[in-house]
This record gives C-alpha cells, sequence and structure tokens, in this order.
C-alpha cells in the first residue's frame, strides 16, 4: 500500500454484507500500477445518505451489491447501457458530481459468452431468479440465444424473469440442454448446499458447456464435475475478474495488462474464506 | 500500511485545502499501533452531503478545518463542552450514527498552557483574530488569564473576539507583555510572511514565554527568536501534535504513549512542504 495523502483517490462498495473481494482486487491493482488510490468497503447505514456522501466527499466510484442494486436507481444520475438493460445497478462512476450507474456484471457476462465464442444456437438451461441470474437471462438474450429455459422452484420469480427477456419457465431443468447455467448459490463455500450440484452427472455429461457463477470457491463441485466431463467452463471467478477489471476500467481510465488482472484475481481469491 | 478489508476504519478529514498533517499522523498511530483503520483527507463538493456521507457511511471520525469550523455546527447532533466554548468545531465523532462535535485545537491549548504551567497572572497579547484565534482566547479565558490585549489590524474583527471573552482590543501590540502569542500566517512556510515576525525582537526579550501556532515550519522565525532569547516556547507544532492524539483518543479510544505520539508528531513535520 501507497502512504496516504491528501490526493489520495477512494474508491467503495456498498453492501449490506461486504466481502473482501474488491477490496483485495482493486487495491491488488492500484498497487502494481504504482496509483494513489484505495478501494474499501463499506454497509452503508443509509444508503440515501451514503450516495450523498459519494457525491459530497467525492469518492471516484462505488460498487453496488445486494440488497442496493435496485434501490440506487433513484439515487443516480444517468444510467449506462448496462444498467438499463436490466434496471439493476453493481457499479457508479462520479464525474465530478454526475453519478452514473453501469452493471457489470450483464457486461461481464456478456463479454464472457462472446470470449469463449459460445454458439447462441445452444439449448440452455439457467437455474436461479435472483438479481445475478436476471444480469445473465439478460445477457443471454442479447448475445441472441432464443432457446433458454429459467429453471427456479419459485413459480413467481422463474415465471417473471422468463417472460421478461422471452423465454421459459420449468420446475426442475429438464435432459438435452448443451449449455447449463448455474445462478443459485448451490456449491458456495460455507453455504448449506455447499457439496451439492445444480445439475445431474447426466446433464453435465449431455451438455457441451458448463457456466456457474458461483465465485467462491472457484472451483465449485459443479465446475469440477464439468472439468472432469471434458466439458468447456466458465467459472464464478471468471466472471468476478472480468467485472471487478471492467469496474477498474471504468473508475481509472486505465486497462491492465492480462498479467496484472491474473495477479490481481490470484490475490482475490487468496482472501477467500475457507471451506 | 496494512491490507485494507472490509473491517477496516475510516477516519477523514473535510477542508477546503487538505495538507497532508492529519493523514500523515494518525496514519502513523494506525501503523504503529496495529490497528486495521485508515485516514484520508477530503475537499468536499459539499458539506451538507459530506456529512451525510459520514453518517450514511459510518466513518467514524471527521476532522473539520476552514472553511467548515462553524457551518458544521447545523449538522451534528450534540456539541461537547469544547466546541460549544467557541462555537467552532474541528472534530466530529460518530457513534453508531449520532454526531458529536468537538474543538480540539481549544482543548489542546488549554491543556498545553496547563503542562506548561503558564501562570494566568502574565499580561498577555494575542496578535490575531480568526478562526484559531477564537480557540486562543477561549482557552486563555477559561485558564483564567485576566490581562489578554487581542491585537489585530482588523478594528471589527479583533473588537468582537476579544469583547466575546472579556479582553481588550488595540490595533498594535504595546511593550511590555510577559505571555506573546501569534495567531496570525506570519512566519508560515510558503506565506508571503514566511520570514517576519509578528513581535518585535525587543519585545520577545521583555517576555517570559512566545506561544507561536503556526505549525509549519515547527520553528519559526518567532520561535528561533524566543529561543536565542532564552525564553521558554510553545510551538504550532505542539498544538497541532497534542489536537491531533487528542482526536486520536477520541477517535479509537485508545491513548498512545507519549514515545508513539513523538513518532507521529516527527513523521508528520517530516511530511511538510518545505519552505
Amino acid at each position: 500500500m501507497p502512504i496516504l495523502n491528501k490526493d489520495t483517490t477512494l474508491c467503495i462498495s456498498l453492501s449490506a454484507r461486504p466481502s473482501n473481494n474488491g477490496t483485495r482486487f482493486h487495491n491488488h491493482l492500484y498497487d502494481q500500477l504504482g496509483l494513489n488510490w484505495i478501494y474499501k468497503a463499506f454497509a452503508p447505514a443509509d444508503l440515501t445518505q451514503a450516495i450523498a456522501g459519494v457525491r459530497g466527499l467525492g469518492i471516484r466510484g462505488a460498487a453496488v451489491s445486494m440488497p442496493y442494486k435496485e434501490a440506487v436507481i433513484a439515487l443516480v444520475d444517468m444510467l449506462a447501457p448496462s444498467a438499463a438493460a436490466i434496471d439493476s445497478v453493481n457499479t457508479i462512476v462520479n464525474d465530478g458530481g454526475v453519478l452514473t450507474a453501469h452493471n457489470t456484471d450483464y457486461s461481464a457476462v456478456l463479454n464472457l459468452l462472446k470470449s469463449h465464442q459460445v454458439s447462441p444456437t445452444l439449448r440452455t438451461v439457467v437455474r436461479g431468479a435472483g438479481g445475478m441470474a436476471k444480469a445473465v437471462v439478460a445477457a443471454l438474450r442479447d448475445a441472441g440465444f432464443r432457446d433458454v429455459v429459467v429453471v427456479a422452484r419459485n413459480e413467481e420469480a422463474g415465471r417473471s424473469l422468463a417472460e421478461t427477456y422471452g423465454y421459459a419457465w420449468a420446475p426442475e431443468a429438464q435432459d438435452g440442454a448443451e449449455l447449463l447455467v448455474n445462478v443459485t448459490p448451490i456449491g458456495m463455500a460455507g453455504g448449506a448446499e455447499a457439496q451439492q450440484l445444480s445439475f445431474t452427472l447426466e446433464q453435465v455429461a449431455a451438455a457441451q458447456m458448463v457456466f456457474d457463477v458461483v465465485a467462491l470457491p472457484a472451483e465449485t463441485p459443479l465446475i469440477g464435475a464439468a472439468r472432469s466431463a471434458g466439458k468447456q467452463v466458465i467459472t464464478g471467478a471468471d466472471v468476478a475478474t472480468l467485472q471487478a477489471a471492467e469496474q477498474f476500467v471504468l473508475y481509472t481510465g486505465i486497462t491492465p495488462t492480462d498479467e496484472q488482472i491474473q495477479a490481481a484475481r490470484d490475490f482475490m481469491l487468496e482472501g477467500a474464506p475457507s471451506v
């Protein structure tokens, strides 16, 4: 860490339950690049006052996590296309008092589908219907996927998400899907279902690609099963890294090298709580 | 500096023209004491929004400098006696959303008068009528000084300050004072009058003690003249150190040792701009 001084630029995160991910990723990149910047996570006492503080203190950027991703829309000045696409914000950039909201989860998923050359003709199942599922389903829609089924035990949430983006809902994943996407907490370190899979081994065997948005651990049981079966994978750590790297570019205007991003990713994942 | 994480506590300063003093002093003490705290200076875009941010982000403490020391009173919840004594705030402590304002400049001056066993019977001249002069004059009054003359070129400001605390105003310092106090920028590094003295060498020679609130440089021309003449001195660096140490105690609840405070003072003064 550099010695702080009066010119140090601050970026923050706002989350009811902050993790150390953003703090470790961004501060590591600031350090690698010799930037006089710091990043700190906050659990705000009050969202409206916290956003006033972003303006009043001239905080350059703010990541926004649960449960603030939609409530914060009323408090910013402009929505970038990524946030407007899903009416959900995970990033705010402060340009001299003008706050612009972005959603780098959405754009990271879209960019990962492209960089992995995932064909939009794949029959796709998305399991989950929460906030991150919205980013994933919207990115699939905007990447041109036509055959997508949203699987969720909660019919109301599942139907609502699916129909918003022109897709179908189902209560259970049916066999025959080529792209399997998990957007539930199943497989998350420390969770009740940490050792479980969102899809059966048969479904994994029948798929071409498995995409798990769970970032901790980087290698979930589902990703492990997919690798064992020789399938292409996109991991939640890939999403977490790319969305944070996109935030970094939005805040600083600097595009780090792949090696720098990899080093920050490794540092971020080292700091993950053990299972 | 420690590696920042989600539990790092933030303290800040709010000033139209931040210096590095508080940042260096507080961060050095956090480091010495192994505290997971950081301190950062801000030049706020808007004071009201900045104070909302202190509440909303749960920022533990905020130093307040020019030009916000009086305007901030309307934005806090309680005034501690040190701030109420002079209707001026230089420190805010946030206890779970309740903001209490203090003035550690006032209390530091009062404590320095006591620790140096300065007799309140001394005939005293205070030169200056700005915000810091108010802290000094109020501390003299509350330390029991009865024969105090406030010297200021601006008659209105000088008279107002003097009469508020039951003292007299004069346009020029007259001979015969035993305690000389400079609260003007005369002697300040980088200022137009950096090489000048607020009092004549004859006045210094006739005094028992010289007190200069200019902190940069720590050894002003006035302090140098007083030391050469064998006089007792209190320096602006003493005030800056003690008021910052009092802030540190208010924020953290921890009282550093004298050695720790001295090390933080040395680090603070090392970072001062060169003359």
